[in-house]
């Protein structure tokens, strides 16, 4: 079964298995008149290409995208625009020899009771794989959001316990763990050789920050902005934990602390802190959309761990294939793209009401 | 505009305001042949209703639920079942002096931006009087659990820093604040009280477990079973962050430690640990699922906060009205009540899976 | 089960057995500041209330709507409209002698394969008193069509064989059987009160026009506006056929004849003639709308039908009731307001489109 | 913006225009485990592949449909499966003069109203080329309606006012214009050549028959099934109208006539005659589904017509192209399809009501 479609208004739908013929996405919402090539979507994800660094996975994708329909002339025409990228760097052979036993923390297991027939080979549709799709369907909806000046940012936040102390968007690129903290920059990195030398992998948050998202986007009840973002971060490979604003951090504070004040500002009412995360009653208030995630270690590492094989005999399994020590730097562009997809779709759900 | 419908397959549509005529529920998607009674749902309503305890908003709200359609001889139909609650003890007087002014941590901002009108009295669709429709349709949504065996139980975690060291259901309806810690019980209602006697409020922690359930419920990319979770829970009123399993802890720890090793229990293949909260690569493992919410303070407080109002004037507010000193507390069955419907959902979905 | 909901955007939601408490209806996505009463929405019903003639069914339905949400001071304000009519004026005694008979042509047996349980009081779900809700519904949506200057007419094309020769719309609501044609009206009727004597009933067919409409509504493939439309006319109970234009009719053309000429009028794109009914490839074209449904005369008739009991054992039928000798009259305000319901959904949807 | 997914459990999104790229389909909802493999879709294309007689289009699409995606090891896995073919035989200097002239009866202007960007070569999205997509797709349901030995034929019933006087299903495929009557086959194929020397098309009526299906499928009230199969068959290029069992003859019955007896067959109750079409109330009745289109002669004619350019001014325009005299013909596999996707729908979601 599988329902693999984001968003209600501008709908992306991915498909693809990391060791099959291709992976791809339909996106199929998008207005007509958006210039759009394949050379912009190609730079958007390459951002996020493993191979760039010594601490995120050598394999060497060559994820060149290709625009299949829905462009004219340069230009979206308003149907649906469908990408694909072949898999062609693909290697199954380090898989066939732990095919019989579960991989603790990864889906293989939960894939098997679900669908009784799994896809051994890599990661199947729960591969990291199927996030470049999530970036290159969010590069078209950027364009969107660029209209009324939204910008998103997403950043290593923390790794393996060591957090950013300040938060400079220049740093972000210039770093191999998307951190905005030059000096944290440096001790992750040098946490991260250290766990993958012992085998290991390390965990880590990830914030994101959507900047001039004008008030009035998200519903009054199931559908809250936050619950929108909230489900569009949890979608994430590897994500077990989403806040917003000041997050579990208000679960410890006094209502006179956390509500935020209002004043004026110019023409503007704005909040004088923003421990809301840009959200009040789930509708978005005009600051800054500010959210978090947690993103759990990777699950596929080399040191010896116990488990059982699929007849629930007990056996001991190193995965050797090829994975990030980190998933988390990782998860720096597709928490970026979520929030981009989660934002554009509210979008234009406003539009609806905002016509009259 | 304002769509107002939770689920895909088990549909729950709520509808009213705190202080209009009356507040209801459609259900659509329950299946035929159930056994439903007024008697029952108002017994699960019961649980939830205010002026129980001194720390609870002494609003005497009658909730009576009458069933309007979709039961026939005591059992649904299979068609849409329609609840209604009428409001009967509503008193907006004090809201009327305050109807201009911009309330901190409240809805009222934003829906002036969304909407351009607002119902000044109460929260309107964002007070937690809409939230006893979600109770009472996850009393219906119970009942298909219930076939499975499913159980889902939520309780107060923490309050203004105060957390249960041990978990024991059988206290969680014993004391008013719905926690399952004797001791911690206690300590948290005095704070509560003392917080209320300044005018102020207090955050706090809700934990929900959800046992028996099978595994294979969720889907592998965007609907991923902790994604419904995350969307459910933080559409919840004042909740501003969600966790599963180890959660937040997760991003702070090794592969080796996070990943739980699988064990054969019987006949079934178990984990011998669940940071994973009952879920891998966004499909249940059938260990129990565990989540937990933040709930930020009440906004609504008596303590004077700075303000503006509607024309941007500074001004001071104090917000008198009747409100919980915790709101925390009163989430407790509402937590319970969306991990159900969330459930009741994924469920539904997976019979159309393993039909053949 | 049983979904229950019409419209994608501006989303119709039914409930309510005409034999149970009430009946009602959710819009969620009507837009906020649109004014709106009881009154108004009551005109609109009474416009196809039963007990207005000779010749339509003796039921004296109150139909008295109340608005419970959605309008605060006399406007929408955005969240969801609830209406409800209280069925008073119920009586179950005739259904109880033939309630293990199967009904000839109605939706009885059915149900009952369906579900496993039937409310054999009156037509259930399946009762034409559903569709009250429908126009309280689409009296709503007549108003965002109004907005465009937006008109929808139906009425009665033939009765029994006898077929408006003219089209004259000030006569439909002047004549019981909402016949646009004086002389045909008088035929129909007399038609009508002779089936009638005879136990027996009469089908139609209805034609619905739709001015003013944009170029520009509807999607290129599955939901082209054709089939939207479509949907929503033979979603009306016992309507057996659809066609746009000139429909079955264009099935015996050429395509010189059938291609409309394209022409200009002003500063205006034209076609000479209409044959596509106002719809290109699925998208409006800023011509007339026009679609015609068949109406199968009424299922529940006095005269004697030979059928089966629960138990597949032989049985004669007469089915008692206060029953309408031929609902293709009572079918045209419902025919009306299904294609304001698949218009303003259609409507709001490009609004998406034209944003940009 | 353009949304194209067909169902709701069984999902079908086509995308690809004409003269683009490529051509495809992700069908998302298919079960694990069923045997699928290129060959046998490609059987099925094949069937409606141009080329095949002196009497339908001469291009020759090579139509070479591959998986892309979720299928491993020669069965579904439960994910998204992705099919494509790549447009070769592409010719698009014919499009080139006529560019700036609006096309009678065609989709070419609407799509300029709705999206303000056209692409003039071939039919874009409105070209029958995307029906492939759907054929592809009803090839996998086709074999879950298999499992409950639900079968679909489709022929062509008239042509040119010629139509079959009996229904031999062994005839349909032994002559090129699909109809199960020898001797009308001749004479339709002899008026569709002489209409082509006269640079005309001719329309035609195409009727379909799904046998074995089980009572209990479509929904009450506006998801009746009647309304489903409506939206599906009217989503086909060039169709004008739908009726379903006695259709629009029922609006001439009187409810005698009309109201098929129930009757005892064997174990099972039945009706004596169908002029529901297997469907009563928007159920299933458990008696053969029978339906009807009407299609329009095709509108790309030789022929010299009156039209105006895109800035109004008038014109004669003769489409040259490769285009079917008759596209009828060419929709017989078309209208199985959607008519296969529509009950494949129906029945996934009736496993959900009937589960408990």
């Amino acid at each position: 079964m599988s329902y693999s479609t984001f968003g209600k208004y501008f709908r992306v739908t991915t498909w693809g298995e990391s060791h099959g013929k291709a992976i791809g996405a339909v996106i199929d919402g998008c207005r007509p008149g958006i210039e759009l090539s394949e050379e912009y979507i190609q730079k958007e994800l390459d951002r996020r290409k493993p191979g760039q660094s010594s601490i995120v996975t050598p394999r060497k994708e060559e994820d060149k995208v290709e625009i299949l329909s829905g462009v004219f002339e340069g230009k979206t025409t308003g149907t649906p625009i469908s990408l694909i990228i072949y898999n062609r760097d693909v290697d199954s052979s380090k898989y066939e020899k732990i095919k019989s036993l579960i991989r603790p923390g990864h889906a293989m297991f939960t894939y098997m009771k679900k669908y009784g027939i799994y896809d051994y080979r890599g990661g199947g549709r729960a591969s990291a794989r199927e996030t470049a799709m999530r970036v290159a369907a969010a590069a078209i909806a950027k364009k969107i959001l660029a209209e009324k000046s939204i910008k998103v940012t997403a950043y290593v936040k923390e790794v393996g316990g060591i957090a950013a102390k300040k938060i400079d968007y220049a740093e972000i690129q210039k770093n191999p763990v998307n951190c905005p903290d030059k000096e944290a920059a440096k001790k992750i990195e040098k946490a991260i050789l250290k766990a993958r030398g012992e085998g290991d992998s390390l965990g880590g948050i990830v914030e994101v920050v959507a900047e001039n998202v004008p008030a009035g986007l998200g519903d009054p009840v199931f559908d809250k902005l936050e619950a929108t973002i909230a489900q569009a971060l949890m979608s994430i490979p590897a994500v077990k934990g989403v806040e917003i604003g000041a997050g579990f951090q208000s679960a410890r504070m006094k209502g006179s602390q956390s509500n935020d004040a209002f004043a004026k500002k110019g023409n503007k009412i704005i909040t004088v802190t923003n421990n809301a995360g840009g959200i009040l009653g789930g509708i978005s208030n005009g600051m800054p959309i500010l959210a978090r995630v947690a993103v759990k270690p990777t699950s596929s590492i080399l040191k010896e761990q116990e488990t059982v094989d699929v007849s629930g005999k007990k056996q001991t399994i190193r995965v050797e294939g090829r994975h990030d020590p980190c998933v988390a730097i990782r998860a720096v562009p597709v928490v970026e793209a979520m929030m981009i997809l989660a934002l554009a779709d509210a979008m234009m759900k406003q539009e609806m009401v905002s016509r009259s």
